[in-house]
């Protein structure tokens, strides 16, 4: 059975798996594998065609059960969010819809809502843009799926990425056919002189790397952004969840930086507000705005309007500002008690990775500790927290094998240190 | 600048448009033009891949100014749907959604939606499906693209579609490298004898043919999926209107008749509800689930939770079925208008081409009539329609070049008699 999985794996077709979320650890106790290996009895019926090119490898994914203690990554909270005003704003929009000839709609996105989102990125990210700029998608997997569309030239295109990464972007990228390397990074975002030169594409997420979370330096960016303009590469900001900044200045986006049109910089509203909503966006150089803007019409035409017009509404009235204002509060609370537990109880047994923004941060352990291994005792212990090796091609690479993520978006303060202090009894 | 735009055609980059809607037309005035023109100054930029393998020709899109007459094929009338009760349903999903936890959804589709809609399609189009078949997609285009995506080999793939097609349709299997071919059609919809062997995916409509509006007989219903089974080929139907039967007893869909697992069969709610929701589903056979999920997952990951919640419930709750009877008389009454109409106008200028179902039919100019300068003149008088000739390969080809559409959908009743005497009267 595992001969047939790794068959599957290694010819690049892909498990269905009912939930979703993170990424399947390698210490998954086999009862849970097997429900995706139940799905590959017809799996090599000749009539599908493999999503990657030979030899890409995708990881099958299944969701982990929810915990006591939930560090998850990359998920908000929600239960701070004003759905009272979401609903008054949707009702609002709904009865408007409701007057109008049926159509298919702008597959750039809503004007109102590419309105909107450019007054909000210029205002908070000083990211240079204007409605006609923006390219509206359904989240950000979408915005990598489209970008890779227009970008990547199967078998040829090489697309690099940090040595850790978000799984969905270079899924995205295999995907559509690139050959896709990792670039080291270090405690100053990625290594820009170890990008090979022939990379096309280099994809990095400055702000709050995922998933270390230390910021690129700026000396760094300017490298990269040479590197671009010398290379006539292009660069893919992003910027998933910078709008959560505790500490320092704001450094500036690539896109800010960028003299030469070579940035897309993609935002989402997945961390901002939630998930559910699938709605992220691309600020998009000119001589690239119509092929996405047809890349994303070929995909599915259009996003839902109702949507869209609700989140116009909600960013136009000050909501969004609001919101994040109110949960950058609430983040930077458990984001503090996070750092003061671990100071308290696991000082010399990790360290801290520097971070000033988002909703989570990374440690290391010291002393050769393997970080999946206390995955898995945190996970019988009901504590829910990723390793880094999820995000890593090679699990065993120095800096990754005992590296730890927490994000802070699900769990609630007063659980923080008593789950930390548990964890770290565990080592 | 022509010459740049015919350029631009041949090498497969493809144009954005602000609106959406129907096909650009051979006939639309330069002035109009000038716009999809002026974007193309930086699109040679060497970064950017084409959208289609050399060679593969998608059309740039522009949508026609609204008319005071509107037989646009494809939209539905909005004007009856019953938003309060969405609007209900809608606040009620999102009451239950404010108190979960936030988390990425089910790629395959909300649970209670694909439950609804399985039950739904059994039902009224006697398609045998659970909700495990069901792979929800933001409306038809996106299941065109998935299903591009797990079924066509790039540059190798043949794929067989009607003589006159769906543009959207064949766009998608061009951009995901497919080799397209046209198979002609006549009154009994697609010669399935005609198919060339080496087809392993033949895209039909056989309920309502589009845009002719005939039905596929039942022996070449047998004829294809006989093909299918004995090529190892597949068939992609869609039911893209079929809710809309005003005649004659409906003929089982070829997913119902299919014993070999080879049909895909394609519903939308962009008809049956409105576009702007862009939600649509493909019942899928079993041994290609998985890899459907899987390419959905890729593309956006999954769709928005609230939309699908409410339409389950709209679904579950009956309002479905109660909007389709509702729509039903109504547009049957226009139906009936537009028969009375073209044969008390148009008698001896032209013929209709039989259609028992659907948003629009189609009609056949006498006397060697060309359709789209009829076309042209009818915008100048305020009313538009699509010639068939938009929606073939070779705009001269028998059949085509004198053949107009009429959509339903939006005009009133009461202006359909005038419409049709001032057109025949532009003849």
């Amino acid at each position: 059975m595992l001969a047939a999985y790794d068959l599957l794996l290694s010819e690049g077709y892909l498990l269905a798996r009912p939930g979703a979320g993170t990424y399947v650890a390698d210490t998954l106790p086999a009862s849970r594998r097997g429900r995706a290996t139940k799905a590959s009895t017809a799996r090599r019926d000749p009539r599908l065609v493999p999503l990657t090119l030979p030899g890409a490898d995708l990881a099958p994914t299944l969701q982990p059960l929810p915990a006591r203690d939930d560090f998850r990554v990359g998920l908000p909270d929600v239960s701070a969010f004003p759905f009272d005003i979401w609903r008054r704003l949707s009702d609002r929009t709904l009865r408007r819809v409701a007057r109008q000839t049926a159509d298919y709609a702008d597959p750039q996105g809503q004007g109102a809502l590419r309105e909107a989102i450019a007054k909000h990125v210029s205002f908070t990210r000083a990211v240079g843009c204007t409605a006609g700029d923006i390219v509206v998608t359904a989240g950000a997997q979408q915005a990598f799926g489209l970008l890779a569309r227009i970008l990547v030239v199967p078998g040829r295109t090489v697309v690099a990425v940090e040595q850790l990464f978000y799984p969905s972007l270079r899924e995205a990228m295999l995907a559509a056919g690139a050959k896709v390397v990792t670039v080291p990074t270090d405690d100053e975002g990625m290594c820009v002189d170890r990008i090979p030169t022939e990379a096309r594409v280099v994809c990095v997420t400055p702000s709050h790397q995922f998933p270390t979370g230390v910021a690129m330096s700026p000396p760094r960016r300017a490298a990269l952004l040479a590197f671009a303009r010398a290379r006539n590469a292009v660069v893919i900001e992003d910027d998933y969840d910078g709008e959560f900044r505790f500490a320092g200045r704001p450094l500036d986006a690539l896109q800010t930086l960028d003299r030469a049109e070579s940035v897309f910089y993609i935002g989402t509203f997945s961390k901002s507000l939630f998930p559910a909503l699938r709605l992220g966006f691309v600020v998009a150089p000119p001589w690239a705005r119509a092929a996405l803007v047809r890349a994303r019409e070929l995909a599915d035409w259009h996003g839902p309007v109702l949507g869209q017009e609700a989140l116009a509404a909600f960013i136009a009235e000050g909501h969004l500002a609001r919101h994040i204002r109110k949960m950058r509060k609430l983040y930077g609370a458990r984001r503090t008690a996070l750092l003061e537990a671990l100071a308290r109880h696991g000082a010399g047994r990790l360290e801290v990775i520097r971070s000033d923004a988002g909703l989570h941060l990374s440690a290391r352990l010291h002393g050769g500790t393997r970080a999946d291994a206390v995955v898995e005792r945190a996970a019988a212990a009901g504590i829910t927290l990723p390793p880094l090796s999820r995000f890593a091609l090679d699990p065993h690479a120095p800096g990754v094998a005992n590296g730890l993520a927490f994000g802070y978006g699900l769990i609630a303060e007063q659980q923080i240190d008593g789950a930390i202090r548990r964890l770290v009894a565990l080592l």
